[in-house]
């Protein structure tokens, strides 16, 4: 099974977009909704969920693990990458590569949580690329509990996202990353706000996008993974809004397994 | 001691409040930042939460436990006053009280978490003092991350704040309860949207009162508790947005110390 985990549910557009990529593969998901935000939260307590999350994906047969949060793989892809022996993938790379590829002057921007833009991630992966390349960064920490509340068209909403693009407008970025699992939902908002002339880089396209081509040419991993369209969803705490996300994301009934780390 | 916990940072509220109560006593907070927000969470979750934050606090001389978390008080009280035999303090009670006594014609708001308005433990209480009280309640869910973002005056919190008391406002309360430790920081704000002639209740307050009353009539217990001024922050995480929110909510530097639960 290909695992995936999320500190709570916005990982599920990278599950949309895996659905897309290889729609036949067993997916395995795992939402740590009981301790849900990481984005607020120190390196060294994301690091030591993110290895947690990781085990349990393994006790449940999973041969490659999907880290579809953009704090965890800020901050604890290395320590993931160096405690298990399966091929990990991050979703900050991805989406680097993608934006130096269609950025023309190298301008780019990042919207993420207060962790991710604090690691510095986004800069330095692209900076490894094009060192000339500008890179501005905004955290915008209430953009999570706005769309898990599900104010995805509300005035205040767009409002909040307009201030957040503020600083990236006046630098003329002509690319934005999308750093964070849960702005896919925003995308139309951010795209109206930012501009039409900037691209919008989804970060979960650009992850599902790169697990596929890695599929492609790693057969060996490849065979190791179930191809039944089997689904399973499990989160370390239930609740019904949990459960109306993840079924708006998905646009699908879910069944949310509950299970205790 | 005087043991306090909280979800987060919220009921550093509370702490300010005893602190005018009872200046000399001696405090030990804990905010269980690595698992913060509670509201969001389900009850199962919470009532865990809540039993291992008592038994820390007791394992570091807490000789009474506050409750400074409205979601834990609706959900957990009772497994924790059930499982360890010391004086709990709940913050529903108090401010129940208090709104009883202020009300003219009983018709009386709450604002809350998810899960604080969810419990329905507000309209129980009230209740059962004056089973003719009309009691609506709002859950607030932004309120929190918006009040952790330090955004207490921009107009996108005023505009959300003015959408949530709307349907209050329409059922002519008379007395609102602030049912959830953060909101004592938007309190002008609330006060101005709802109306001059509707007297708000800081849930902090009551509870800080109702501690004093009864240290005041149970010597037994007040002769337990120490008198140094001694003041111990513990969290489950750390991170600079957690100091600066303490420092901001107690208008004083303070030292977090990190501990692992």
């Amino acid at each position: 099974m290909i695992g995936i985990f999320d500190s709570g549910i916005g990982g599920l557009t990278v599950v949309r977009s895996l659905m897309k990529q290889l729609p036949d593969y067993d997916i395995i998901y795992f939402g740590d909704t009981a301790r849900t935000p990481y984005g607020s939260k120190s390196p060294e307590t994301v690091v030591g969920y993110a290895l947690e999350n990781t085990q349990f994906l393994l006790k449940q047969g999973a041969k490659i693990v999907v880290m579809a949060c953009n704090t965890a793989s800020s901050v604890a892809s290395d320590s993931v990458a160096e405690n298990f022996d399966i091929p990990i993938f991050e979703v900050i790379s991805p989406a680097s590569v993608k934006a130096v590829k269609s950025s023309r002057n190298l301008i780019v921007g990042i919207i993420g949580t207060r962790a991710t833009v604090k690691s510095g991630i986004y800069e330095k992966k692209i900076r490894a690329m094009k060192p000339e390349a500008k890179v501005y960064s905004v955290a915008c920490p209430l953009l999570v509990p706005l769309v898990e509340e599900g104010w995805l068209k509300k005035p205040e909403t767009v409002m909040i996202i307009k201030k957040y693009l503020h600083p990236l407008k006046v630098s003329q970025i002509d690319t934005l990353i999308l750093g964070c699992t849960h702005y896919p939902l925003l995308i139309d908002k951010i795209q109206r706000k930012i501009g039409k002339r900037v691209t919008v880089i989804d970060s979960s396209i650009a992850l599902a996008e790169n697990v596929k081509d890695f599929l492609d040419t790693h057969p060996e991993v490849d065979n190791l993974l179930g191809k039944k369209g089997e689904f399973k969803l499990f989160v370390s705490d239930v609740t019904e809004q949990f459960e109306k996300t993840a079924e708006a994301t998905l646009k699908r009934k879910v069944l949310l397994e509950h299970i205790k780390l």
